[in-house]
């Protein structure tokens, strides 16, 4: 039986390492907390004593942390005992930082790629995530078994950096849909329309978007349990800006979207769910 | 059999009438046109004279009307004759001022709704149209086996106006999430990725909104010759933030949205489709 070893065992890699796991793979894994480590034993899996080991067990390899930091500092310590194995990343980083690390590695004889995960880690437990891939066409055909474990549906976008940079994309037109779905209810409010009777005619119609399914009651009942923090989002949306800046973009959507989500900090919603945005459009 | 009658008769009021006149129902009308006229007669319609004519030959009246203004003098002309008539306004107006000229009719004893239209003239044709419904509950009843002629789905959202009201903010999301795409599709190539395969990722996700099916490929390949203008839009989005400042709304998107179509208008894109707005992220 094939090993697939999982650096990273918070909400996504736990997630994956499950994933993996029911289908029938043999994983070893390795993570910071103690407490990660033993849930990950619980599960079936082999928790062992840091990365380096990990990644000597194991052929294909999993890096899941929370951004290019903690990829880069994992990388460090055992570039070496990388070569010839076969990487996916499915970190959130900076697309640039991934693509350099993608030729980095590949000097030294690693399959690299980046492999992000679009879906909750709810979705990638039960194998229902979308995966955006960069790399060379040969390590993505590499990884593709295994991706094919976890993901409903996935596509290869370009070399490494391809996959973190659709991301960011999806992530700018997410969070915007999000921004807007709100200013339309609370025009709503303000014109004395039901907002839920309004939600119910934008799920009809051409306006439709899916964030009206995942946030409109959210945002009506006002009911802002995190599943995924504004604060999260503002970060996404700062790496939006700096990749836009860097790359000649113009994003003057996500410029005003950066200070709705700077002021809803400043008004302490950052801990709350990313629907919670809709408080600023209500402020007046 | 029944007579309805339908002043004007352009786009939306010529789709409507093909559809009541299928639907075996005689069908009475005027529009300034003789062309239209033409059109209408040649379509089996009975052209009238001029709208009080029509207004005397039906008991039930759509109004097909460019705006607030046409709509207004229309009625004016002829308010008494409107008396004990069931009248369901079309026109994307001003919502104030179709509330108010619905209380007006009202002390004239005229069953007023307002009955603001969502999708094309093409759908219209076909019964496959959404439409909000704003009026007194009773003579919404009345109106609603006209309606049910031509809307795959109808919602009565409360007073009169609340139809044109709830049309503005479906115009609000909808043309945001239109700018959203284009921003999108803008950075994804600026990030050297293919829009269109961007375009099925976004489609595949948590990211998706109709106007991608509507509007994407147009985005995609540049190719904006006009379902819907761009400068009929700008119009729309400027009757938004009228009504914003009028009942206290907070719309900083819908402010933005007005200055990047302002900005395609002074680059002469006004007569393009509505995706053309995507050239003003694409400047840079």
């Amino acid at each position: 039986m094939q090993t697939v070893g999982i650096i990273g065992l918070g909400l996504l890699g736990g997630a994956l390492a499950r994933r993996l796991l029911k289908t029938g793979l043999r994983v070893a894994g390795y993570d910071l907390s103690a407490d990660r480590r033993a849930q990950f034993t619980s599960n079936g899996g082999i928790a062992l004593e840091n990365s380096r080991a990990v990644a000597n067990a194991a052929e294909a390899l999993l890096l899941c942390l929370p951004d290019s930091n903690a990829v880069e500092e994992v990388v460090l310590e055992f570039k070496s005992s990388l070569a010839g194995k076969l990487v996916s990343d499915t970190t959130t980083g900076d697309p640039d930082r991934t693509a350099h690390l993608g030729s980095d590695l590949c000097r030294h004889e690693t399959r690299y790629n980046d492999a992000t995960v679009l879906g909750s880690s709810r979705e990638a437990e039960v194998g229902n995530v979308i995966v955006m891939v960069g790399g060379k066409a040969e390590h993505v055909q590499d990884a593709s078994s295994m991706i094919d474990r976890f993901a409903k549906q996935w596509f290869h976008m370009g070399p490494a950096g391809s996959g973190a940079r659709t991301k960011l994309v999806v992530n700018l037109v997410l969070g915007l849909n999000r921004a807007v779905l709100a200013e339309g209810l609370t025009f709503a409010q303000v014109s004395e329309l039901d907002p839920e009777k309004v939600l119910n005619v934008l799920k009809a119609g051409a306006a439709y978007s899916r964030v009206m399914d995942s946030k409109g009651a959210k945002m009506v009942q006002r009911e802002f349990a995190p599943e995924a923090r504004l604060s999260q989002h503002r970060k996404d949306v700062r790496l939006i800006l700096e990749q836009g800046q860097r790359h000649g973009g113009h994003l003057p959507l996500s410029r005003l979207h950066e200070q709705l989500l700077a002021e809803a900090e400043n008004q302490g919603l950052g801990d709350l769910d990313n629907s919670a945005i809709i408080e600023i459009f209500r402020r007046k």
